[in-house]
């Protein structure tokens, strides 16, 4: 392994998250948040929904009551008042159904001098649920969409009509208090109804739309299930205020500052990526090669989400599958480097945020015995990358605005 | 269609191309030409044959006999003392068969005073080739390794083996004679003996790395054949000089120059590119998308060879293919377009060179009712662009250095 790209890489992926940490985007969105009368009631939920509570702890906003639903080991610790909970991502399971019910309980008996502030954040839609079919068959559909290839638009249709709380159906259930929303996005283009699945936004899909989405994908659905998706979610929700905060192009702008700061030149590619992440993989490779041993030290950058299209029984995420896929080009080339990263920390159903590799990775596994078409055919980027020290390890990081890929040249 | 962005298209094209014509190239590699005492016969072969043959004769080089072996529609007019001949690409036919038995038929009487000059341009593994097995097997084998994906480098392991001129096999044939090769280059890294399989050069494969790319692809591979494919190739030609000239890199230089004429400020991304078409596609048009819109007039240019994994029976090429990849991101998006061409002027099995989409696309086929999912998901791209006038039409070009792929910002 290159120990000086990897080490810069892990200056990027550091100084990059910490620049687009909700701290400072929550109290900049509370300068305009004026409660009502009543009772202030707060519901985070998301990837970065504790910090987002927290934050607005830390703001000094009277909170009378709370919940935060987030992900398993993104508790940070107490806050005063609000009731800490964590649940299953990118599955749902059976502690955030229950959590979220409990923050339906929290708003529904609300008046209209009341607020709910609700804070929302990537992972939303696994973590923010309330289904109105068996949790069971509830995963097995959106398991069956992430692996038929479904972009999360078209899961997101689905799932917001067999939910109680997607598609605006949470604010609804808040109806007639005031709904204060700050969003962090992390859906590329930052279309508020596509973030956490949209429960405080009106939802702009249509049964119809959910409809086409289940026959391309779905096509032996049951038919208690299809009735839900013919059920329309709200289409106005005028007691609903939403700021929109962070994004993949403050990732970006961030990764470039930090580049320049480690003297290389960046070039933004696009904060929008949304190819399959194996393919993403090798075209920045591909960059890579053309730009190693020209003497020029220079870093591209992709932001935005990849997708993965499942077939075996390995264990990755796309950053680590978009890493490995990279190392067959780099293989032998010197002073190049591709990686990737989860903003959130997470990448798949996996501990590490991402995967490196450079032009030592290929033959540091054929030393480790391992076969990488193999390791890439299984989808099983994490044992490979973490066989040669490639897995990138960050921890939840208190945020969730998509995905950095970048390229390096060290000149 | 924005026409703006359509003609600075067919001018970078046009000027990239005309860049690359392998005159210059080939009258530069004959200066240090030394033909023996005896007599001297020219072969050319391949899509650029024709060219490089004019061009040789063009140079006053004395050609006792010769024979141009190049596509169907390739030839350009007679050339004094030289049979022209034309045979089928990508799918070899009995017409190049033929005419590759009379190349060896040139060289075989041949004595140690005598001469070859050897003119191959990319094309020539299907143009080129006496195959020792029945044509229509290996037309199938050919088409079998196409379709499955196999990359360049396996598809001539195993091609080399099953003819009796690739490999160094035409080079062992005309022994004695000193054999003198100018390759114009297709193949990113300019190996040797990936140019039209390497007739006149050393085989660095090895029968084993053979049978186990047939393994890979081919399981059900006759015996016979098999027996093939454990006859090893010469290893070293020592009555042969080699020149290499034209490349995808010189391709890119010359689009970057044209882009900077054009005042778009150009961005090298690769001259490797070797994804898949499709991925390739989206991914150029994330980049695209990304820099819409922010008043800068760049251009980020990619040279390579996508690959196409065929399935359906749609007419296309990989340049097609990716242009109408990209129609969908680019969707309503104005003053972007996203173009890719082969710089011989034929991509894939049709007449087009290349396609080109922008921002109208998408809608233009919708008016026009084409499903773009559809046309892409048979690898139909030939007529979904035909239908909006999204097909780049050169003709075949007299060059042949791979592919061209844009990103034009308008700014």
């Amino acid at each position: 392994m290159n120990r000086e790209l990897r080490n810069d890489a892990e200056k990027i992926i550091e100084g990059s998250i910490r620049a687009v940490l909700p701290d400072r985007a929550v109290i900049k969105a509370l300068q305009n948040f004026r409660p009502g009368k009543g009772r202030t009631v707060l519901v985070a939920a998301g990837k970065a929904a504790w910090q987002m509570a927290s934050a607005a702890v830390g703001a000094g906003i009277r909170i009378d009551d709370g919940i935060v639903i987030t992900k398993y080991g993104h508790v940070k610790g107490e806050l005063p008042g609000i009731l800490c909970c964590e649940a299953g991502h990118p599955v749902p399971d059976e502690a955030g159904f229950h959590a979220t019910e409990k923050a339906l309980q929290l708003v529904r008996p609300l008046g209209e001098d009341d607020t709910v502030l609700f804070l929302l954040s990537g992972g939303a839609s696994a973590l923010f649920e309330l289904p109105l079919i068996p949790g069971e068959e509830l995963q097995a559909i959106t398991k069956k969409l992430l692996a038929s290839g479904a972009d999360i638009t078209e899961i997101n249709t689905i799932r917001k009509r067999l939910s109680g709380v997607k598609g605006g159906r949470f604010a609804q259930a808040a109806h007639p208090a005031r709904v204060y929303s700050i969003l962090l996005s992390d859906v590329p283009g930052n279309r508020p109804d596509m973030i956490g699945s949209g429960p405080a936004c009106p939802d702009p899909s249509t049964c119809r739309d959910a409809c086409e989405i289940a026959e391309r994908y779905l096509p032996d659905l049951a038919r208690e299930v299809r009735e839900h998706l013919t059920h329309e979610t709200p289409k106005q929700l005028e007691h609903v205020d939403t700021v929109i905060t962070g994004s993949v192009r403050e990732l970006c702008a961030a990764a470039q500052n930090i580049c320049r700061e480690l003297s290389y030149e960046p070039v933004l590619l696009t904060d929008e990526l949304c190819s399959e992440a194996r393919e993403a993989g090798t075209m920045l490779a591909c960059i890579a090669k053309t730009h190693a041993g020209r003497g020029r030290r220079v870093a591209f950058i992709a932001g935005g989400e990849t997708v993965v299209h499942l077939t075996g029984n390995g264990k990755g995420g796309r950053n680590q599958e978009l890493a490995l896929s990279a190392a067959p080009e780099l293989s032998g080339i010197p002073g190049v480097a591709v990686f990737s990263v989860g903003s959130d920390g997470t990448d798949g159903p996996t501990d590490a945020a991402g995967g490196y590799a450079d032009g030592d990775t290929c033959g540091e596994l054929a030393a480790k015995g391992i076969d990488i078409r193999k390791a890439l055919s299984d989808h099983d980027s994490y044992h490979a990358l973490q066989a040669v020290g490639g897995l990138i390890m960050t921890g939840p990081t208190g945020t969730n605005v998509n995905d950095l890929s970048v390229v390096l040249v060290g000149g």
